[in-house]
């Protein structure tokens, strides 16, 4: 076998969701592809690296303008600056942005707090969004923090730990720390619903 | 092959969710129990239609002890006698009173709405359940029906039917239409979200 | 929960593949049933293990009709009683039946040999499957024993073990043992083909 | 969302079996890498395509040393000269190489034959195919030609297409036509085996 093949391959396997066998078949595919498209996507990796850099403000990637420092949501007059949406990463952020039901402001935080006893990965910002925070809540008026995980172990810790350092301030500086809503998602059939998910969906009736 | 295997193969393709091959192989299964497995078996299959009966009020199965033409959930006292909670069969039930937290009474629809133009299924006790509203909100100050079913397409017909022939009763007698609340079941994924859960999430946060 | 309700649906758990949840939706089903199938079905139960008995020869199943204690395949004299094709079980023997090419007799192993250190399974037949062998060898012409078991771990183990117990009686009748071929089965790709199954696959090429 | 993450997460797409949403997960975590692996990745990508060349007798891709204008496999002397294994893509080649059991010459077809009445795919070297035989059958005396696809539809359907216009050159210079042994491949379950599958593990028993 080839190393200019293996190194590639390698390379393919650091991207989430990869093995050794797909990441070869990519090699291959490349293989076969004109020299266009080889140089097109060469350029656009090595680009987006330029054209992207994280909004100051809510640590999103958006498209560098050398004018901003901040991205589209984060610059519009018309979002809500009294709420804060935290979310663990871009793609939920734009999951979101794409549902079309939420006018207010975002925070990337970055990864989610791990079981107890594991260490806060250094790629969680919790420290920033405590700084966040405390400036919002002495200039903006913040009326709500909505605290955005996944309904999974992770997403659950991260939400107790947020509250946790978020407590001192909420005492002085009163506003709502908010959870999404739990309940049914689509397709659940009540048959296999776990007992978590029908007690919520009962709570939250209406 | 032997005609006896094949007819009691059909028999077990009766039951949801089983194929000829797994039918036979249940055959098989059976031919190597001893012969008082298969006289429990057959007899509990007997007994079962004679010992559960419906009950008169909601329609679940429940334990025929000629005393009591109704179950135990419907005879219990503590229940919370202005609150209905219809589900499409008994197995959702079994899986809403496990998670404990529901006090009010039953009914057992016994199917879905199929979706529009199909024909309403025999088993779906539709006319049975508008009676029994309308005698509940005479006789016992019902204040809230919840519509507890899965959130499927069907589900969903379902709710939008039943709403529908309430109306009117709904407009004499003031009492609540609910619905299970919809949001992030236990186990979602923000990014795998769909747009409907996740407006739902954001709707109803907490 | 009823309690005849649990005790049927832990029969049926009794069946190959079947787990609680699924258990208790077949008894529901059962429920909705007319008792005409219900009693179809528990009779058909019955019946199949007075009807069917073992063939004294091949050890499957065959409907016992009182005159035969053989099945149809052994005392069928066109078939070749000079090949013995071993297999784990009847449903094994019924699928290499439908694939009609194959006219020698069989027999029903019981079981596999399962990983060494483990007991052999008391419905593993080896002790009669060696009786009959030694007496094929003398009165039969025994020609070829197949031993059919699936390319898995102890599909081999099975093959292992009994050229091994064979072994005294091959060298003194010389008759052949041989194994299932090996190589592609339908719908194998080369790319994902394993080791052992591609040098089969080259070695049998033709 | 932002153009250059459209694009990059189109090129991905291109790569075999990546969606929409897989893509643009790489994507992400591509900004999340430093830049030495970036200009390491796109370097070998570019790389790639002039390091690797195709071999001009096999048609497999090598490393480009400028000396050589064949693989190492087909330089090889150790190889028997006589014998050609017919292959779809280097993948299947390379999965051969690493079973250790085949020493004779490849050639990479480059596809398979579609369906009957659909065209035969430009990138599928039919022609050159027939030339090398041509060529085999005069100067290296080719003792055998080993057609190694996988056992699905289109395999079959080269299979058939190469023996048809090879039937002309096999009449004058005698040399074999064989395929892959068709059997039980590892993993097979004797009760799951379709008929083809039992058939030729029946015919190719030893």
């Amino acid at each position: 076998m080839d190393s200019t093949i293996s190194q590639l391959a390698q390379c393919f396997e650091n991207l989430p969701g990869i093995g050794p066998r797909q990441a070869r078949r990519f090699v291959y595919a490349l293989l076969k592809k004109n020299d266009k498209f080889i140089s097109d996507f060469t350029k656009l990796m090595l680009d987006i690296k330029k054209e992207l850099i994280k909004c100051e403000t809510c640590q999103c990637f958006f498209k560098n303008n050398k004018q901003n420092k901040n991205c589209k949501i984060c610059r519009n007059p018309q979002r809500d600056k009294g709420v804060l949406l935290v979310v663990e990463k871009d793609i939920d952020l734009n999951n979101i942005e794409s549902a079309n039901s939420y006018n207010g402001l975002y925070y990337v935080l970055g990864g989610l707090v791990p079981p107890i006893g594991a260490k806060l990965p250094e790629e969680v910002r919790m420290k920033e969004l405590f700084e966040k925070v405390k400036q919002m809540t002495m200039s903006k008026n913040l009326k709500e923090i909505i605290l955005a995980f996944s309904a999974t172990k992770e997403g659950e810790n991260t939400e107790q730990y947020i509250k946790s350092i978020l407590e001192p301030i909420v005492q002085k500086y009163p506003f709502k720390i908010s959870l999404l809503g739990r309940g049914l998602s689509t397709g659940t059939e009540l048959e296999y619903a776990d007992r978590d998910t029908l007690k919520n969906a009962l709570r939250r009736r209406d």
